[in-house]
């Protein structure tokens, strides 16, 4: 009894394709002995695309992604400034457009420190949180606009919009999250500034909170959370928090857990409707495209949570074992991008 | 020839009237034998204030404060979740009323690392720069509003603002600064995302840039930028940005430069038209109020700020020498707040 998984492959631009192809490799030795099968579709999009045929998602593309079971994703985006691409906004036309057309409002993030890896920080303590980011409202749904536009009268306006459904769906996930965990849960908002949104935040928060007694709860404004994540970032479990805010302190929680070559992310849509995407953190790094100098480790963490959001726990699992094992052995030594995604897949069929 | 600055005082709540204390010592210890003197008022606003009387800040208040010429504020807020103070949001209320109504259009915000106190990074390097925040627009404009409020269809609107006026006053404020220092300046936005705000700002900033070609610049978002200041915070030397981004940049800032009981900050009016507001950038700490356990340092920097600020230069560089001596000569021994502001003051009775 076999399953068939349909899953579309974005390698992107960039170091995309080197980070893809070493994902691919572990995906296939994690399940080389199971009974599921990928069934791979490749798209090609990004700024390479976009140069070649003007093109940044077409309603095409969207529909053949949505057909499919899961998406993988290297990473987007041209060289910063290349005049061609001045008008492009990759971002908002592709990624963006992505998680917000597939639903994608859970968009989670985990960080932890491994022993190995030289953070920033002098005494992190034991680092292993995951930042639950609201994935579709907020600042982030590109309503607002823009008067006068290029004069000295010019006003642009940016609306964020956040709704008790979107809300509640992703503050659920992560109450459901923490259980599994460390039960503690720290809601992340700027509550005193942004009162309307943060009303909502908090009312819902509170609410979810009655239903989920054993779970422990706080609460931190944006800035004072940038401030606890540099002077003592053990203390959080869980984080909930919105769009913006998740994408400024995921990126921060990269940093200070060594770079985010490692951190791995998934744009999840739990109710099933639509596939979700597994991507890593980083960008495109075109500064470094197709120099083997790229770390995989990223995109392969990816595939780990992909694996476990189609319910394939135990190859998750190994797979989590064994970039961890990789990491923890890590030495001075540079490994090319194929070297470490050839020392992760071996210890899958060792 | 002597001349009198209207100063109004207000001290707050927590552990404002214990930084104040100390800031007024070196204030006047620092202009004792200058021809300035401060004829002071004292306003009585914050949380005790609205237990008291029910009111945040009347139009009597504000007229009264805008007719001085600078304003000295130590801390406001009370205890969190303090129930009688659910509905008083002293933040929006007070503090960001006060910036708005008196057009504090810069709110500076500079940041040093000294050799003995002890930051959170292993690597830190040279860490000196300034955050030059705008002050009156981007999402704390306070408008936007809710729908539904309290139901599972509610919808709650935060409304960013930004106008080429706003942009452009505090962007060369920005470049101005910065040809008085290292002459590097840094925008820091998210213009991939915010696309409308971001426009504006990378537009006025190039525009302005042509006019300070002396000026070296570049640009970060938001997310990329906190990983930098934990990787590389040596690299900004002054870095311009909306209110949101500066409010979440400048504790992330004051983390890694040990903590915000050094950081220091100037809500700025430089078209001197309203008086400027000069303040820590902590906050009340009720937990340790009356305790003697607060720094002042950040209280007194802000002193140094307005000396400035009042064109009294020599006077505030003697502050600021004092604050690093008295910082450079720091051991594990502890003091009191008035301990603290007494050895500043010494150092310039002396
Ligand atoms: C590229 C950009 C649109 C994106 C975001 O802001 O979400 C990125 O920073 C991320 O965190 O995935
Ligand atoms: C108290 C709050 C309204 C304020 C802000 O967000 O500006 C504070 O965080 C600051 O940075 O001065």
């Amino acid at each position: 009894m076999s399953r068939v998984v349909k899953l579309a492959v974005i390698a992107g631009d960039g170091i995309g394709p080197e980070v893809i192809a070493e994902a691919e490799k572990v995906l296939d030795a994690a399940t080389a002995h199971s009974d599921v099968t990928f069934d791979k579709t490749r798209f090609s999009l990004g700024a390479d695309r976009f140069l070649a045929t003007g093109d940044v998602l077409t309603e095409d593309d969207l529909a053949g992604i949505a057909a499919h079971d899961a998406i993988l994703l290297g990473a987007v985006g041209g060289t910063p400034n290349d005049p061609r691409l001045a008008d492009a906004n990759i971002e908002r036309g592709l990624l963006l457009k992505l998680r917000f057309s597939l639903d994608h409002y859970v968009n989670l993030r985990p960080s932890k420190l491994y022993p190995t890896v030289p953070g920033p920080l002098k005494n992190p303590g034991e680092v292993d949180f995951v930042v639950v980011r609201e994935g579709t409202e907020g600042s982030y749904v590109g309503n607002g606009g823009v008067l006068r536009q290029g004069t000295e009268h010019e006003i642009a306006n940016e609306l964020g919009v956040n709704t008790a459904h979107g809300v509640r769906r992703v503050v659920e996930y992560a109450f459901e999250l923490a259980e599994t965990r460390r039960k503690k849960l720290t809601l992340v908002h700027k509550t005193n500034v942004l009162v309307n949104a943060g009303k909502l935040w908090k009312r819902i928060f509170d609410e979810t909170s009655e239903k989920h007694p054993d779970v422990a709860v706080d609460y931190m404004h944006i800035d004072a959370a940038t401030m606890h994540m540099v002077d003592n970032p053990s203390r959080f479990d869980v984080i909930v928090t919105d769009n913006l805010f998740g994408d400024i302190l995921t990126d921060l929680a990269g940093a200070i857990t060594g770079g985010i070559g490692l951190a791995a992310s998934g744009n999840l849509n739990p109710s099933g409707e639509f596939p979700s995407m597994f991507e890593p953190v980083h960008g495109s790094a075109p500064d470094i495209a197709g120099q083997q100098k790229a770390d995989p480790t990223a995109a392969i963490g990816s595939v780990a949570l992909l694996l476990d959001h189609l319910g394939l726990a135990a190859e998750a699992q190994r797979v989590t074992r064994a970039i961890e094992q990789d990491i923890a052995e890590r030495t001075d030594e540079p490994r090319t991008t194929a070297q470490i995604g050839d020392a992760i897949a071996a210890r899958l069929t060792a």
